[in-house]
C-alpha cells in the first residue's frame, strides 16, 4: 500500500477546514453547525485517519441533498439518571450528535465519576477516536463505541452481512506522554481502508475481506461479493454482534437488518446508535499519581526489546499522534483521485475549489 | 484435541461444589466464603469453563497454604459516587471481591441507571462471564474486564512479557432466547486453556503461541519460552493495554511489570485489578422492549447461511449454554490428570476424595 507521493497534495488544516465548511454551508446546514463539523472532519484528517476525514465530504453533501439528514435538528436529551443518559440525535450529521453526548458525559462525570450516554437517530461521526479524546482535557477517560453504517460482516461461520465492523475507541491521558489512544474496528481492516483503497486503485492484502466461497478477495472494487474478517474469528464477531447490541439495541437504534447502507441510500434516516463513557480519574484517586502512572506503562512499553523484523514497538495511538506533528506542520495529504472528486463537488455547489 | 472419553468421569455440581468447599474450609476459609467461592468456581465448571473451575483448586490451596491470600479479610467500598465504587478487596479470594463488586454495581445501577465499580487488591476469580452474568437477574447489562495473573504477552512487535491476555466478557438478557454472553480473552488463546492443554498432554494448535524468534510454538510444556499471540495482532495487543489501563492502573491494581506471576509465586499479594459495569435497561427504555428486539437478533444471527464448512451460527455463549444442558443432566467432566491432582490434594488436606 505504498503511497505514490506524486500523486498527493497537502493543504493546511486551515484551508480543509473552510472548504468542509463552504461545502456544508452551500448545501443549507447551518453554519455554527458546519463549522463544528468541519472542525472535527479536519481533526480526524490531521490525526491520520484518511477514511474519516474530507474523504467524506461528498458522501455526507449527497446525503444532504437527497434529503436524509435533519439540518435543522433539535437534538436533546430524552432520558437521564446520574450515571446515563440516552439523547435523541434527531438525525443530525453525527459529529453534531456525538459532540453533544460527549458534552453531557463530561458534565455528568464530573458529579456521578462515570456517566455513560448513548444516542439513537444519530449519523455517522467520524473516527470514534475523536470522541474518546474529548474527555481527556477534563481529566477523564474516554470509551467510544459506534455502530457502522453498512453491513459487511457476517456472523461466524455465516455468510449474510448482519453486522458492522462496530469499533471501539479508548483515551487515556499521560502527564509527559501523549495520551494512550486504541481506535479499532472490530475487523482486520475497517471498511473505510476498503474504500481508500478502491479509490486509490489500490489491491487489499490478504485476510482483509474473504468471498462467499471462503476464498480470500483482494480487489476492493469487488467488496460488494465478499465481506470482512473479524479479528481473532469468533470474538471478533462476538464484540461486534455485542457493541451492537450496546450501541444500537439498548438505545432505541438500528442493528442487524434494521442497518441502512450509507453508501447505497441517501435518503432513509440510519438511526444510527453509538455510546460514550466517561470516566472522572479524580473520583478513583489522585489525577497526577494515575498520568504519572500511565506514563511508566508508555516508557515500560516502548522499551520492550523487538521480535526479528520489528524496529519499535508502538503504543495505542503513537502512530496517529506521528503523523499529526507531521500534518500539523507540512499540511494534510489529499489524494488526488480524492481532489478530483472534491473540486468536482466545489464546482456544482459553487463554491472555490480547494488549490 | 479430541477428548479421550475413557479418561474421564463425570461428577455432579453437587458433589464438585462439596469437595471444593471441604477443601477450602480444611485450608482455614470460613465457610459461609468456602461456600460462596466453590458454588461460583462450580458454576464455571457447568459453563463449561474448564480451565477455571475446579481446576484451579490445587493452585488457590497452594495459594492460601503459602500465605498469599487473606482468609479474614475486609472487603469494602473505598471510594464511591453515584455512578461509580472503587472496592478493596483485601487480598481476598477474587470470587468474593468481584461477588462484591457485582452487588455494588447492580445496586447503585438502580438509581444511577449505569454504575461502574472497579477492584484493587483482588484475586483471580475465575471466567469473566460469572461476573457479566450477575446483572442479568435484575434485568440489567453485565460487563466486566480482568487483568490476567501472568504475563504471556509482549506489546506488538516486542518480546517481553508486559500484559495478560486481559479478558473481557459482556452479558446480555434475552426474553425467550439464552442471554447472549460473550467471555473472551485478547489473546487467540485464553492461558488457561494452555495449562489444560499441558495437563492433558495435548499438543497446541498453531497461532496461540509463538516462540521468541516469531516461529510457532505447539507444546504447552515449553510456553515458558514464548508468547500467546493477540487477536487481530497490534489491535489485540491494543485491548489487552487498555483493559489493562482501566481494571488495573485506574484502580490502583498491578498492570505490567507490577503483575504477580500466580502460577509461579504464592506469597506475594497480586493485587489483581477488576472492574464491572451494571447497565440497567428501564433506564434506556422498557424491559421488555429491548429483551424482544434482543431475541430477534438472535434468531437473525442464526437464521443466516452458512460457510462451506460450517453447519451453523453460534451466538456468543450458546455453546457454553449447551455445554450447561448437559452437565446439569449429566454431570460435570473430569480429566483423569485433573482427578489424580485432585485426590493428591484431598489426601494431603484429610478430606474425602472425589469418586
Amino acid at each position: 500500500m505504498a503511497e505514490n507521493v506524486a500523486c498527493i497534495k497537502r493543504f493546511s488544516a486551515k484551508v480543509i477546514t473552510k472548504f468542509i465548511c463552504q461545502a456544508m454551508v452551500a448545501t443549507g446546514m447551518p453554519r455554527a453547525d458546519a463549522r463544528i463539523v468541519a472542525e472535527l472532519m479536519t481533526e480526524a484528517d490531521v490525526n491520520g485517519s484518511d477514511g474519516h476525514g474530507i474523504f467524506r465530504l461528498p458522501g455526507y453533501i449527497r446525503r444532504i441533498k437527497e434529503g436524509g439528514l435533519n439540518l435543522q435538528p433539535n437534538i436533546k436529551i430524552d432520558k437521564e439518571r446520574s450515571g446515563m443518559a440516552l439523547v435523541d440525535g434527531d438525525n443530525a450529521q453525527g459529529h453534531l450528535v456525538m459532540r453533544f453526548c460527549a458534552e453531557v458525559a463530561i458534565k455528568k462525570a464530573r458529579d456521578s465519576g462515570v456517566a455513560w450516554v448513548g444516542a439513537h437517530a444519530s449519523n455517522h461521526a467520524g473516527p470514534a477516536s475523536l470522541y474518546a479524546k474529548m474527555p481527556i482535557a477534563e481529566n477523564m477517560i474516554g470509551l467510544y463505541v459506534a455502530i457502522g453504517n453498512a453491513n459487511h460482516l457476517p456472523p461466524w461461520g455465516g455468510i449474510e452481512m448482519l453486522l458492522s465492523t462496530n469499533p471501539i475507541a479508548i483515551a487515556v491521558p499521560g502527564m509527559d506522554s501523549p495520551p494512550i489512544v486504541l481506535d479499532m474496528a472490530t475487523t482486520v481492516a475497517a471498511y473505510g481502508k476498503v474504500k481508500t483503497a478502491a479509490q486509490r486503485g489500490e489491491k487489499m492484502p490478504q485476510g482483509w475481506m474473504i468471498d462467499k466461497q471462503g476464498e480470500p478477495l483482494t480487489d476492493p472494487n469487488k467488496s460488494g461479493d465478499g465481506f470482512l474478517m473479524p479479528i481473532g474469528g469468533p470474538k471478533g464477531y462476538g464484540l461486534a454482534l455485542m457493541f451492537g447490541l450496546l450501541a444500537g439495541t439498548l438505545n432505541g437504534a438500528a442493528f442487524g437488518k434494521n442497518i441502512i447502507d450509507f453508501n447505497a441510500d441517501f435518503k432513509t434516516p440510519t438511526n444510527t446508535g453509538q455510546f460514550i463513557i466517561a470516566i472522572n480519574i479524580a473520583a478513583f484517586g489522585d489525577v497526577n499519581s494515575f498520568k504519572k502512572n500511565v506514563d511508566v506503562i508508555y516508557r515500560t512499553m516502548k522499551a520492550s526489546a523487538t521480535l526479528p523484523g520489528y524496529d519499535e514497538v508502538f503504543l495505542p495511538g503513537e502512530q496517529s499522534y506521528r503523523k499529526r506533528q507531521d500534518r500539523e506542520a507540512n499540511g494534510v495529504p489529499v489524494h488526488n483521485s480524492l481532489l478530483v472528486s472534491l473540486n468536482n463537488l466545489a464546482d456544482s455547489l459553487g463554491i472555490p475549489k480547494l488549490e
